[in-house]
């Protein structure tokens, strides 16, 4: 993997990373697909959006369907169909959320599963690297541990410690089993504690990574405090590796974090919302069921080229989610990932010509009052049959 | 609307049935979009799969978003974003499943609402007219009555009866508000009674309709009995107008009715059984959740050319499928409609060939066993939200 800085502007860079399955032109977005797919699309769609790489849970995906059985079907860019660039998360986060049904150790996680609530499991650094180079993804993360907001220091301390023995221990299995072109990120802790942000960014940059990923945000804590963070941890990573900021975030934490040099984000909102029958415009997000648009012929954004703005009107749209008509939520996720996907080619576009700021101060104009912490996709609800 | 005959092969017949948005290939299969949407796909995936012509609802559409708001919208090709041929049912076969909400008069149907189950609503040969021009159908269809198998023939009887007398209420209505080019066929009632049943056509041909409709179908009558009757009101009708036969059925089904001299069909099964899982192939039907196809690379066909068999693995599909992604229900829909529309144009071939026969032997020694009486899109059950 090779990552290429092509311009700055400020701290905001504009890169080039190129993975054993092409080239991300950052800053770049992820689409999340947990369970080896993107919620209710296709790669097909995926790429009619202008999607580059897609995140993967390792959690969920070695509980179900299992990294053996996608490993002796291809692997599972074969297996989802999808021959782009693959990121796979670290299990972390997800395990953290199970709580009550987790207990850490040095070891490891132990953790029953959520399918059936029953079956234990023991993650430890060196299965989680097994996971994903059986996986085999293009970028994969060593096992961290998660903490709630707040935290004690003393908690804070020894968790950040824990993960840092966790990565050198995940460094070494991944240098030991990986494939071709794999590359790792190492994920920077030290929960909302400044100092121990720049410990963690030390300890875990000494560690050589490809690439840096800002763990632990987005998970209560204030707006402000985490795009604080964030810029204090980006500033102590290398200049030459990608950061890659997980599970955030909205529109306006987008802009915050780019400006601070941030190159890769994933999170769930734009699919999820789309499901929920949100949806992102120029003018802020819309509630597709709300009466205003019942009679509406307009799409839901005039300026719009998706699919779904080039084809209906938000009444329709409407009457299809008041229907709970599967459709809409495939319509309603190929627009926001369109949103998202088209902000960030504004930022990339933006920031080689040295214009970020204004753009900045658009985006925020619309989405700056719009609640900033974002939950990652955890452990998911039970669904009903949809027949 | 015209009609051409352009081959016949036994009763079997090659036809082209022409309405004001486009020529339909006849024999056809009509993809059914209950409330404005064939679930789980779009206009661009319709025509993707070869369909030439959709069926709506028109109890559905009435009741939400409202035949009134559809025309404000530009009627429901615009609205929906499909610009082929529609064809609207009668919902007669809706309101009757609505029994005990449901109380049927000289008048019309009085009936309650799924969706409050309060609102009480009274439909009448008139108002499904009109209920049909404002939401701009090509093809529409008078308010009948539906019977359960088995009924009595005193009840059968006078239900014809009605439905007749209905019938040319409707066919007035229709000269009196038909937009240019909409169409109307008659229903031919008449329960499982040889007689009746060339009874009713009579009395339906008598009002001369653009087309006729074989109705009352498919409500739990044995296979044989269904396609005796089948082929015995088919004879009763005028050579040169088609023929439709009302919600039936399995691919077998298909083939022994177009031997009969049906032209047109319309069924929930293909897309109904994809989201079950449940997958059509030239070997029969395939679950796809069994275990058997836990690690298997193949796709659901090997000789399907459709976008799912082109992309994924049983496995694969499997996987979805359990983790109840909404992705699968979609792909499994584009497969089903897929191969239903690929057998109807088998059949197009076959009959412009002579060949038939030979068709006919191939899908019934394959489907003859499966489970005939396929239940038609009724009053839809409560879903659950999919976030």
């Amino acid at each position: 993997m090779t990552f290429e800085l092509l311009a700055e502007d400020g701290g905001a860079r504009r890169g080039r990373l190129t993975t054993p399955h092409g080239v991300v032109e950052t800053p770049a977005f992820m689409p999340v697909g947990t369970q080896g797919v993107v919620k209710s699309l296709t790669p097909a769609d995926l790429k009619g959006v202008g999607t580059q790489i897609v995140l993967a849970n390792t959690y969920h995906l070695f509980l179900r369907p299992g990294h053996a059985l996608v490993a002796e079907l291809g692997g599972l860019h074969h297996f989802m169909g999808w021959d782009g660039p693959i990121l796979t998360d670290s299990g972390g986060y997800q395990v953290w959320s199970l709580a009550p049904l987790r207990r850490i150790g040095e070891q490891g996680v132990w953790f029953r599963s959520h399918l059936d609530g029953g079956t234990a499991h023991l993650l430890t650094p060196e299965l989680t690297v097994e996971i994903q180079h059986a996986l085999g993804a293009d970028i994969l993360h060593p096992l961290d541990e998660c903490l709630p907001y707040p935290a004690s220091r003393p908690e804070v301390e020894a968790s950040t410690q824990r993960t840092a023995r966790w990565a050198r221990r995940a460094r070494a299995a991944h240098r030991a089993g990986a494939r071709s072109g794999q590359a790792c990120f190492g994920i920077v802790q030290g929960g909302m504690y400044p100092d121990l942000r720049r410990v963690s960014a030390d300890a875990t940059c000494a560690l050589e990574f490809d690439g840096y990923a800002l763990g632990g945000f987005a998970v209560g804590e204030p707006r402000g405090l985490m795009v604080d963070l964030v810029g204090l941890t980006a500033e102590a990573l290398p200049h030459q590796r990608p950061r890659y900021l997980m599970g955030v975030g909205q529109p306006s934490d987008l802009v915050l974090a780019v400006t601070a040099g941030v190159d890769l984000f994933d999170c769930v909102l734009p699919t999820r919302h789309a499901r929920t029958g949100q949806v992102f415009t120029r003018h802020g997000l819309l509630v597709i069921k709300h009466a205003a648009h019942a009679r509406d012929p307009q799409p839901i954004d005039t300026a719009c080229l998706c699919y779904t703005c080039r084809t209906f009107s938000r009444a329709y749209l409407r009457h299809l989610f008041l229907a709970r008509e599967l459709t809409v939520y495939r319509l309603l996720t190929l627009h926001n990932l369109t949103f998202y996907l088209g902000l960030m080619a504004e930022m990339r576009a933006a920031i080689a010509a040295g214009a970020l700021a204004s753009l900045r101060r658009a985006v925020l104009d619309v989405y700056a009052s719009v609640e900033a912490v974002i939950v990652p996709e955890a452990v998911p609800p039970a669904q009903e049959d949809p027949s």
